[in-house]
């Protein structure tokens, strides 16, 4: 089935004790893409460049099976982001410099109206409604959020949530977005915005997916070391969706295998800086890692 | 099999928003006895209380098949802690009164002796070590620790770790302990004091068991609402000692099953101030929420 991803697309530099990166291939709809493609062969993205983001990233996407012929390629300069983590944990903002992603009006050609599976990358909420209201309804819509929109446009974020499937969000954000400092507490609130699932990320901790009658605990993969974050809750939802969009149905068994999925692609995207890990996996290593996590987790 | 356990036996006085408790029962050797005793028949417990502390706690104790017949009853006051809690993670001590516990020297009667299974809940690690010189070595030992012996007593802590086969630890005190910050490089450190298993607790996150090859992720169980987390270090240390030494063998099925039982004692003690929800629960409420743990946790 086909998935459309829609977000950010950036150029980031972003440096910590392990080194620095300059303008590197980021944004959401990259990576969630990126994590999408190793499980759903029509994977396309929507988003906005300048004139000055370089050939060889799109031809990346092409190569691997992304469809962007929904980005398009304004005048003026790509969105860039950086950024330095002092821990791993969190994110210091440097500077964001919008450029062309100010005016950002994502229209959704006509051949993508009728995908059946739709992420709606961490960008203002108005614009996710926007994109939601010209597709015929998805099978299922899922978004990401962040601080900045729970605060500053919540009556908005209120509105998607009513409109959407699942919701990806940390815990600090549901607490924020709730008032509710359990998160099984805060995450019954949200559900009764109709939702049929919210997926809760705890950083180094894992995840939680919980639906209203059931639950999801899913560790993280634990790796050598952890080399740059960013890009983590974007490759963790591509992998999600991808893999759900791939099976073309979504239930409890299928929501516990897609969230494992997303936690393993987004083990991939942090042991390096951009997507150069990210971008040269393959289902062999994945279909390992998920074989490590069984063990990991089953008992008897 | 026989498991012995060595602890503080207490009157806490405890208070948070849900309310407070005055002298209280309390300590690590009651939480750990308990949760225990709910899987293993032959749990006696090594301490010391004063004159005042109440016989029903003894009674209670013995009625739960704890044998009580090492808990040494001196001249003068039982140990007394006070503390509150602003957040469920973290207690603030407000006072501690050592009493008859600060001259603790504990004898292990003959019969003790050969016990198969030994827990040392956290006291000075110097007792630690005294307790299992008396005995013969036990198949398994495990113990617990805190900030308080890694800072103060850190070459007799780490004596002890080459005495032992399994730790039970927070994941700031085992980076206090390591100076690494990744849990796993910490975990692989600690573990080359020869210990078969490190049990990394991680509060409402849950827990990570780590062996030399191998590793296991494990949840909290999702009660409604926490009440108390005095003990629940001790109560998850019991419920995996019980359940160990009731099965009287150790690999990695069994090291898995045994931290869920951990995880599930641990649940039933912080639902209520001191032992008022731990006392009163039987195998068969344990039994549903490790059915309800599998499913939360078991993917195709």
């Amino acid at each position: 089935m086909s998935l459309l991803i829609i977000g950010s697309i950036a150029l980031d530099t972003v440096e910590n004790k392990y080194g620095k990166v300059n303008d590197a291939l980021g944004g959401s709809a990259v990576y969630a893409s990126l994590a999408a493609s190793y499980f759903c062969e029509n994977v396309s993205i929507i988003g906005v460049v300048g004139t000055d983001f370089p050939k060889e990233h799109i031809e990346l996407l092409n190569c691997k099976g992304i469809d962007t012929n929904g980005l398009e390629i304004v005048n003026g300069k790509t969105f860039r982001w950086s950024g330095k983590y002092e821990n791993m944990n969190e994110a210091i903002t440097l500077q964001t410099s919008l450029n062309v992603f100010a005016h950002f009006s994502p229209k959704i050609p006509n051949n993508y109206k009728s995908y059946e599976y739709l992420f709606l990358g961490n960008i203002d909420p108005e614009l996710q409604i926007d994109v939601l209201n010209q597709m015929k309804r998805p099978k299922i819509v899922s978004a990401d959020t962040m601080d900045y929109w729970i605060e500053g446009k919540n009556k908005s974020l209120k509105k998607l949530l009513k409109m959407i499937d699942i919701l990806f969000i940390n815990e600090e954000e549901i607490r924020m977005l709730t008032n509710e400092s359990y998160i099984f507490d805060a995450a019954e609130k949200v559900l009764q915005f109709g939702l049929k699932l919210i997926i809760i990320k705890q950083g180094e901790y894992g995840s939680v997916a919980i639906t209203k009658d059931n639950l999801f605990f899913a560790p993280i993969f634990p790796i050598k070391k952890v080399i740059d974050p960013t890009g983590a809750g974007d490759s963790f939802a591509g992998g999600f969706m991808g893999y759900v969009a791939s099976m073309n149905k979504f239930n409890y068994e299928i929501l516990k295998k897609a969230t494992i999925y997303g936690a393993i692609t987004s083990s991939f995207d942090v042991e390096g800086f951009s997507v150069e890990i990210l971008k040269n996996i393959n289902r062999k290593q994945i279909e390992h890692r998920y074989q490590m996590l069984k063990q990991y987790t089953q008992f008897e």
